[in-house]
């Protein structure tokens, strides 16, 4: 058995990122940019009033002057003229400062008749003026290659005048549940049969993880059917199993792909639940292999195949990043497999409390379901009392 | 002007959640449930072996015992028979027991020949079973209506044996971007025009939170543009506005809506940036009206729209929740305004330390797009050194 630790990083160190494709802004949102994103425009274009107003000369405006207004300029509709000394243009938010106008006197403190202001407050020179380039200049980069798209960064490469972008395309999970178990949803359900959870559950962390799903049918506990879903899985960035990864006589996963030349990098790991995870290569396919509880297959989906999607997806692909809490209820001693224990968090002033459910068994989803995030127990960890600081990664990131 | 606190309220006093829809269970990852999901079936549907092994009776099982295998019991296929006294059944992971055993017996603690085991280690009366309805019975409440589903959910409601599910439906945001100044990415753009990046932001932000973007095309600064925008609305669940809600006299949103009936319920808030937010009707169409500038226009989203829109989909719609964080620069004595101090996150062992940027123009799109956080700044805040606690919430939720 290897250390979770050594697991994650053996498979991180088998996968490259997925090619490029160009999509449009709007379906850039969350998807991880290929190629950087420049400026094609200098921003504020001009030098731009960060105030409606009067744009003026400083000098000019002294508390009690007047000035003559010569014009107007909305935003969008720069003024043609030039303001010399004793003028005003009327100006807006967002609107070009015109020629020799070097302030903006804001509308508050100007007295507005007959064509003319009254200067109600001294003018600060320079004051209430975006300058050109304030926020970025052309050729600037805006966001860098390998970066997570977020909502502020599509205004950002909106405003950096750009319709299309080049991200990562999504990596392409193949997911095959097997057993004869189980079946689908809403389906006829056999003899001590039960509904196949797994590949739902794993199509949406898939999802949030940015990848895209594939639902294989269901292979039966028959090696040809598990070599046939392996072939179903052609043209996928990783194929995904849940099921027949332990050491049963009907665990036949192994079996089944061996048919298909597979390469096992390894094969069970040091922790709980979890431990029959097995990771290998159908050629140049990544196979990884999952558990058949569905704890167990989420747990291990949260630990290794979220960072190898974030991987094969331009990012680095880095473990759970853990935050602490302090215990809402007692630990026992840790055994030699690293722990992960379902808890739910709550919290007060001075930060989080996780408190562990007490019953852990591997085949209760619900607990999982209810579950806020997972207690990070490490080998040989020693009891913990109520109120004991320990780390904890969240179920849903 | 009156507080961020009393502004969200009223919004959301005004907001009931959408109708349900129909939709399959993959589609149901992050809506809202409006109808609870109950338990189809009991799980596990008997006692199952939770471990691979041999079914027996406890009580003949002492170390050194030899039992008769009198067959197999492959997960999905139970074993018809029954187990007798000085009889095992070979069993699986995920197998119903078999009729008279009491007990599993993991494979690791027998040894097998010619058709019979040793038993190498004491067998513990009831282990190694998962008890029958131990995860949930047919018509436990599964998942209660009102949440948001997780992964684990979709799990939990394949698990149930659920095909379909009855969501919210997403609601429906019409985004209406106005001003002569701005244009699409990667259209001509006029002289002292600028990109519209607003549109684009706040579309990525809906769809986090859960809603369907609607992008108009941009109104010019007429207020016959506005009001056909407003028509162009018909059938969305809320109209957002950006730009034209300052007090300019190229400010128009509020005379275009006016002519379609616009009764506005406040306008201006005591914030920073974002004090010209107005909130309205259009009979009962509700309004929501950003001001122009990109990081006004976001940081309002975030603390009016986010909710709004939780409170649309079946959530209850709240503030976003605090976290708090030691200052990594100093800040000055705040004024009447709450503020929303754009800041970068880092963290070390005794949590997280929050960096304002130094210059917060609510033009500079790139800070925003480069900060993590708002620092939170109640109105008449005290100047706080470096290292003081103060709250802060995430821009990207």
């Amino acid at each position: 058995m290897i250390s979770v630790e050594e697991a994650r990083g053996r498979i991180l160190a088998t996968l490259t990122p997925v090619a490029g494709e160009t999509v449009s802004l709007a379906d850039g949102f969350r998807r991880v940019l290929a190629m950087p994103v420049i400026a094609r425009l200098t921003q504020p274009p001009a030098d731009l009033s960060a105030m409606d107003g009067y744009a003026l000369r400083a000098a000019d405006a002294a508390k009690g002057a007047a000035l003559k207004i010569i014009g107007a300029a909305p935003a969008g509709h720069p003024f043609a003229g030039s303001v010399n000394p004793g003028e005003a243009v009327r100006i807006f938010t967002g609107s070009v400062m015109p020629q020799g106008a070097d302030s903006v006197l804001i509308q508050e403190d100007a007295t507005a008749a007959c064509g003319a202001i009254t200067v109600n407050e001294t003018c600060i020179l320079g004051k209430h003026i975006r300058p050109a380039g304030q926020d970025f200049a052309t050729g600037d980069v805006l966001i860098p290659a390998g970066r997570r798209l977020t909502s502020r960064d599509i205004g950002l490469a909106a405003a950096g005048n750009h319709p299309w972008l080049n991200v990562h395309r999504r990596p392409r999970i193949a997911i095959l549940a097997t057993g004869d178990e189980i079946s689908l949803p809403g389906e006829a359900i056999g003899a001590g049969g039960i509904v196949s959870s797994n590949a739902h559950a794993l199509a949406a962390l898939i999802t949030a993880s940015g990848g895209d799903a594939l639902i294989l049918p269901i292979a039966g506990d028959e090696r040809a059917a598990i070599a046939a879903g392996a072939d179903a899985a052609k043209g996928a960035d990783l194929l995904l199993t849940t099921g027949g990864a332990s050491v049963g006589d009907h665990d036949l996963v192994q079996a089944g792909l061996a048919s298909r030349g597979l390469k096992l990098d390894f094969w069970k790991i040091a922790m709980r639940p979890g431990k029959p995870l097995m990771f290998g290569h159908l050629g140049a396919l990544p196979m990884l292999g999952l558990p058949g509880n569905p704890v167990s297959a989420f747990v291990c989906a949260l630990l290794f195949l979220r960072p190898a999607i974030e991987r094969l997806s331009g990012l680095p692909g880095v473990a759970p990043q853990p935050d602490f809490a302090r215990l809402g209820a007692a630990m026992k001693t840790n055994d030699q497999r690293a722990d992960h224990v379902r808890a739910t968090l709550t919290r007060d002033d001075n930060g989080w409390i996780a408190t562990p459910f007490p019953m852990q068994d591997s085949g209760m989803l619900r607990t999982l379901a209810r579950a806020d995030a997972l207690i990070l127990r490490a080998p040989h960890a020693p009891a913990l009392d109520f109120g004991q600081k320990v780390p904890f990664i969240r179920l849903e990131p």
